[in-house]
């Protein structure tokens, strides 16, 4: 049986099963954005995630800057502590290192990886540097805290709540597609896309500011799609949704892409990966104010785009008002 | 350049320039087994810790089986937990998978990481698996914990210190040869030589031992060859080194290896790699006792290999008497 026969998602939770431990501390192990354990001191968790970078799976070295990339593996950790309403600490860079790549190289990628890092207070305390007979690949470990009882997890939304996501959805696909084929676009506009999809921006202070309101339910950092990271949302909490077509918040950029592709935005929303937006769960008699103070806070709107519902399925309300199943049809690395 | 023109050690100096960031509570960044930053509590410290293990760099997949290859990424973690006197508390792997990669493989992988897991009641809390073109990739970041106040280090060694190490040597780089090459020898030699390749031994409780006493100055693991990793040793604590030939540890099964193979114990001593036994430093009028309490303790003896010597070079003195200079011959990565 090959991984592919499982899928990700299978895989995982059989690796939840191979590694049970009971063990004093452990608040959240495999399963969510990242694992949780209790730290010294009152109300005080640590959050550890980790994320690897494989060349021509994640990215292709002609299509992405050293600096770039190192800017973007970070990004992708990162997200991961935003999601949990955590403050990231320390980071650690495993590296595996082709001949082929230079110092000048390796300079750019960490100067890229500390041009977010400083931002944020992150250094990188340490690692590990080998080589590697084919690809390039990078790990990055990450640590954070924050607050036991104000962590968002996954597992929480309840029917009846709203579900936000904190920006548009389905650029950093496109900018992909924009970058690795000959797509037809005004430079601006291609610019944007693909500036979305290699330095994706991190919502540390939003993600905090949503785990300290005590309305937000659960959260989840859009890295496979909404399909598929809403239905981890249902699945940890036990829910559906219905989301609304007409509420998806989509760009002009993704409209001018969407057209020139004859594609719908809808399904480039739906299934496209590494937006790396926060998508989260409101308590529904909060959701009106909550949209406001964050605007107020942040400069920027909350998009509502649908609510949680009883069952276990997601179903999509389009324009005309009929709905559908959707299933997740999100990224999966096998 | 290339990497290989500054060498491993050459790149991770260059890392800790790129990386500065004056942070509280950090207390070792790079450039030693493990990072250490300020734990909650009075006298507490956090390690961390990370190792990649590539294909075809670190492992051959038709020379290791999953179980082994899972035990081994974890152990040459847990050796720089032990290196540095502390307790192993929670792992994260990451894991790039190539598609001939079967479901069976991994399940028996993680058997192996938790065979040794249990042990030292380390779980796998979390990580990231991915998707490969080319090779299997395994990183493994590993957290612990230790009284800070007694924490071993590469710094701190003194001239007129006793070196240490708690083990044979060599063993695990002529077992690499067994193999990997056509060596003529009796079965069990090498069964025995393989399974200290394959299988280390982990110190956890002799490092934390060592660490309590007071009177270790320094410690590392080998994982480089001791020419390479005493080097550390000795730059770090701004000394030199003379080690006495006759007094190297070499095992029965070592010297049938390298009299079938036509090789001195001694070039396979200094160089060979993945020992992962701890060598260390102990003050001189302490290291009598501490090495009757450790066989008392452990049932096995330490090895005293040398003293700490002003200066910066290691020499060696022969069984003639005679003193040479030797310089890091052990593994780099590049």
């Amino acid at each position: 049986m090959k991984l592919k026969d499982i899928g990700e998602f299978g895989f995982i939770d059989r690796v939840k099963t191979l590694c049970q431990i009971t063990k004093k501390g452990i608040i959240k192990a495999i399963g969510d954005d990242c694992a949780v354990y209790k730290g010294g001191g009152e109300d005080k968790a640590i959050l550890f995630t980790t994320d690897m970078l494989v060349e021509n799976v994640h990215f292709l070295l002609d299509r992405i800057t050293p600096f770039e990339l190192g800017y973007k593996t970070l990004a992708v950790n990162l997200s991961d502590i935003a999601a949990m309403g955590g403050k990231p600490l320390n980071a650690f860079l495993s590296i595996a290192v082709p001949e082929r790549i230079t110092v000048k190289f390796l300079d750019e990628l960490y100067a890229g990886i500390m041009s977010l890092g400083r931002r944020y207070h992150v250094n990188v305390l340490g690692g590990d540097t080998t080589g590697s007979k084919n690809d390039l690949v990078l790990n990055i470990a990450l640590t954070g805290e924050a607050k036991e009882s104000s962590l968002l997890y996954r597992g929480g939304a309840q029917a009846g709540d709203k579900i936000y996501v904190n920006g548009y959805l389905g650029e950093s696909a496109a900018g992909l597609e924009v970058l690795i084929k000959d797509v037809d676009l005004d430079e601006t506009v291609k610019k944007y896309l693909v500036k979305t999809h290699l330095l994706p921006e991190v919502y540390i202070a939003e993600g905090a500011f949503l785990a300290e309101t005590g309305d937000v339910t659960s959260c989840i950092d859009v890295s496979d799609g909404i399909s598929s990271d809403l239905g981890h949302i249902c699945r940890e909490s036990g829910c559906g949704a219905l989301l609304y077509e007409k509420d998806l918040p989509v760009s002009d950029e993704l409209k001018v892409f969407a057209e020139t592709t004859k594609k719908k935005p809808l399904d480039i929303i739906l299934s496209g990966g590494e937006d790396y937006k926060l998508l989260f769960t409101v308590r529904n008699n909060k959701s009106d104010a909550l949209e406001k103070i964050f605007q107020n806070k942040f400069g920027r709107p909350l998009f509502c785009l649908g609510e949680i519902m009883t069952g276990k399925d997601i179903f999509l309300r389009n324009r005309g008002g009929e709905e559908r199943p959707i299933k997740a049809s999100g990224w999966d690395h096998f």
